[in-house]
């Protein structure tokens, strides 16, 4: 008998990573596109199920099983893509019945935090773990919320967007269409605005370009104030967010994720902080907020392929 | 063989209401007393105790077979009240096992707006939902959040303060020793701190002691402008709160329960307007805002003797 390969696609605002997987969780031929070469879902379904085949012709004693997918505003129930912000494509799109056709093999759609907090749970800090909330910080603010060793999905697959709960009011306008959005605030491009709002109109003239989260890295890295003052205040935000999150589920951890909790202390310390000092006092010094255990495209990856082995 | 009773008690923070029930939900010799009578959780197990072994007597063919508690701040977990900032007890009081000890049979405590939430989902408009958040406008702000159909108690026993999520900087000082909690606004004591910021000095003086929420719904109800925007104030707040707490678990359903709720339109319309015109696009329109159907103190009562019946 074939043994099987299942096929995980993790769907950014900016890269789309797919790799094949095999039932232990080994991560086979990793590759990537770039998602804004893409204006038409259906061109990027064509690339990487082409690009999938043909990795699957390294691997002649295998079959592909399934697809997963891991995408922002991905809906676990219907299979689709829903009026996501951060993507190019507008409006409801049947992805994994793209692929379905396109592959001739199941595919599973997750909402990208969800199928990377899946990974967490089987493959990484979180092994064990009945009750914890996984935030990346990406472009946006994506979130993966586990109650009881189970996803929440909600009524209708839409649960966990925690990026877009208002924390300011008449804040930072969102690519949702409204404003104050926490994502606006704490994440990759969250950090670039607060960054530009507090260096001077000479630097940013000088630097525009260059100026992204890992730019503010490198100089909070060498002491730069306000690249400092930048991570301080999304941690501090960020803190406050969650600390408003626990009152909801009660979680024994909150793992960051992405490329912004790759900052370490940088950006761990103002958010505990943070998040003590705001928590209701029932919840203070309970919560353990940790860096994810898992290299970032390979929990997304491993978290989008998961459903489909089940 | 003798037949069953469970006593349920909810305890609130200015009443505690308790019934004998059976196995079907029919409610017998309902009775209450008030909390702040009892400055010690043990003298208030005594009465209430004594009160239901007399009531027990009405009953010769059944017997006690426990207790269902549901009290603010309330563990499930552990069966003890913790940190309650709307009750006068302060600490972690064991009161499940004080009822335990006192009337010799089992006792399950709940937090009061779980076990309300309960009462929803097996009597009254929750029936066969299986994901939604029950809200309790009484005091303070109470929730019981339920996913897949389970109450959502979180890693501690905790989970649901919806209340106490902060929604204000620097908003109104809380019970719980924070500012800007919910429950500072969208509460019964919230709705007569907007009234007393709206109305004038020269009202205040000659009307505080009788201003309660009560008198507040009498006076919109009779076309006051001051009354009016007080409740119109509350609702833009809590439906933007409840636009924000969509995002952790998107559910079906948003169930007000207690006095306020019983103000119909007065509340519901200004809470559903801000929810649509503040919730996220993938959830607009989905999620129903509804009165609760149970009476007040049958729902917590009912839910909070349930557990004991599984």
């Amino acid at each position: 008998m074939m043994r099987k390969l299942v096929a995980g696609i993790d769907i950014g605002g900016t890269n789309v990573f797919f790799a094949l997987v095999d039932a232990e969780g080994n991560i086979f031929s990793k590759s990537s596109v770039r998602t804004k070469d893409f204006p038409e879902p259906q061109q990027l379904v064509d690339e990487v199920s082409s690009q999938i085949l043909s990795l699957m012709k390294n691997h002649p004693d295998h079959e592909l099983s399934g697809v997963g997918i891991g995408a922002p505003n991905g809906n676990f129930f219907n299979g689709t893509i829903e009026f996501a912000p951060n993507l190019n494509w507008k409006g409801i799109i049947p992805l994994a019945k793209y692929f379905e056709e396109k592959l001739n093999c199941k595919a599973i759609l997750n909402n990208d935090a969800n199928a990377a907090a899946l990974g967490e749970m089987i493959f990484g800090g979180a092994k064990g773990m009945k009750d914890f909330i996984f935030i990346t910080l990406g472009t946006g603010l994506g979130s993966g919320i586990v109650v009881n060793g189970e996803i929440v999905y909600g009524h209708d697959g839409f649960a966990g967007e925690i990026g877009h709960v208002m924390v300011e009011r008449n804040g930072r306008p969102c690519g949702c269409g409204r404003k104050g959005c926490l994502e606006t605030y704490c994440s990759a491009t969250g950090i670039v605005k607060t960054y530009l709002e507090i260096i001077s109109q000479s630097e940013i003239t000088n630097h525009k370009s260059e100026i992204d989260a890992r730019y503010i890295f490198e100089k909070a890295h060498h002491g730069e104030q306000a690249a400092i003052d930048s991570f301080n205040f999304t941690g501090d935000l960020l803190g406050y967010a969650l600390a408003n999150s626990v009152a909801y589920t009660s979680p024994e951890a909150i793992f960051l994720f992405g490329g912004l909790a790759q900052a370490g202390d940088l950006i761990f310390k103002p958010t505990i902080e943070s998040f003590e000092r705001n928590v209701l006092n029932i919840y203070k010094g309970k919560v353990k907020i940790l860096p994810s255990r898992l290299n970032e495209t390979d929990a997304a990856i491993l978290g989008a392929a998961a459903p489909v082995w089940k």
